[in-house]
């Protein structure tokens, strides 16, 4: 028997790089919010699967109207964001068993696919950490007090989510400090010592940050469902 | 008196990652080769600009049919391109007069500003380069051996084209013998020892390396004329 598996969507950002009061959670691709697309692709890997997304406290009530709005009636928990990433991860763990599986994800990666997810929760229970990354495309270059180097890009990857864990693991790595330097999951995993497995992810994995990445988002949605 | 303005363009690609017989700058969207669309983006910010165009061998039959279709007419240099780009791009460098500056730019970034251009070069007028880079979107890891660590993001830039150049630094950093190691324009004369001057680009300007790459280019391309 496997172990249970939980995904812990964290839906903290604002609307700020879009000039618009909705957060870019909520903002709407091929008719629907990016966050509820998000949540979507985890029903389709597994009806099984526990859902925990963490949000803001101001945002609970547009939440609910949202939910009614497209008729989404899948039972999930829903969490209280902090004041930083770190601190919603961390709040959001609270709600995820230790002998559990627990694939971490950005609310804004709706596009992430069946497979990817698959993939990380296998290799998660097998390693105890699976990271989904990608090579860099373009050339890379470091920038200090204005002089930049050229770097091979060829020893880099960039890092995407799901960043799946054993959970009893990431809670003890959450449990430590928070230190802003550590930008995303694996680096809080990696502070405590803790193992770091990449496995590939994919280019369409795309994080929306921006107005054109949601123009992006939708004709790769629409891409998918022709295929 | 301005010194006369070049841009190089470098369109060596072959179809293999989009499964296509057709290199990719010249597969189309909007109506239009990648190419062509290229090319315009610099006669958008000059029609007095000088355009150096380097093609493989094999494709100048199809950049002869590519025009008649499409009626563009414009006087340009087409240059025979070599086995790698850095070959290429020195091939290129012997179309452009010492007195001048160039911008070196790959085939395959159409959707590149005139703006993008205009910064590039006034800066490398002044700085001797200018080399178009954007901030990282997502957290990196250095991987080497199976094993990976996290960085700090912020001190790092993505490096895309146009990078920019007084004509006679840059031929003089490309006589120096080829390294594969040598990814990018900015590492060759770097490599020479020339100072790397970095302005911000823009994360619209991307390269066509994949089949979705296209679709995006489609959809940021309609974006930018309903502007």
């Amino acid at each position: 028997l496997g172990k249970p598996e939980y995904a812990l969507i964290v839906a903290g950002g604002k609307g700020t790089r879009f000039k618009s009061d909705v957060p870019k959670q909520f903002l709407e691709f091929a008719g629907k919010p990016v966050l509820l697309h998000t949540i979507e692709a985890f029903l389709r890997y597994s009806q099984d699967i526990k859902l925990v997304v963490v949000l803001p406290s101001d945002q609970l009530e547009a939440w609910e109207k949202l939910k009614q709005k497209h008729k989404f009636n899948k039972e999930i928990t829903i969490v209280t964001g902090g004041l930083t990433r770190f601190q919603s991860v961390r709040n959001g763990l609270q709600h995820v068993p230790d002998n559990a599986v627990v694939a971490i994800h950005d609310g804004v990666r709706p596009l992430v696919s069946r497979d990817i997810i698959a993939t990380s929760f296998q290799l998660a229970s097998a390693h105890g950490s699976a990271i989904a990354s990608v090579p860099l495309k373009e050339s890379i270059r470091i920038s200090e007090k204005g002089k930049s180097k050229a770097l091979d890009r060829s020893k880099f990857r960039m890092i995407q989510t799901p960043q799946t864990f054993d959970a009893a693991y990431i809670r003890e790595a959450y449990n430590l400090p928070e230190n802003t330097s550590l930008t995303d999951d694996a680096s809080v995993a990696e502070r405590a010592g803790q193992p770091i497995f990449l496995f590939e992810g994919s280019y369409d994995n795309i994080k929306i940050t921006t107005p054109d990445d949601l123009l992006i988002a939708e004709v790769l949605q629409k891409r998918k469902e022709n295929l």
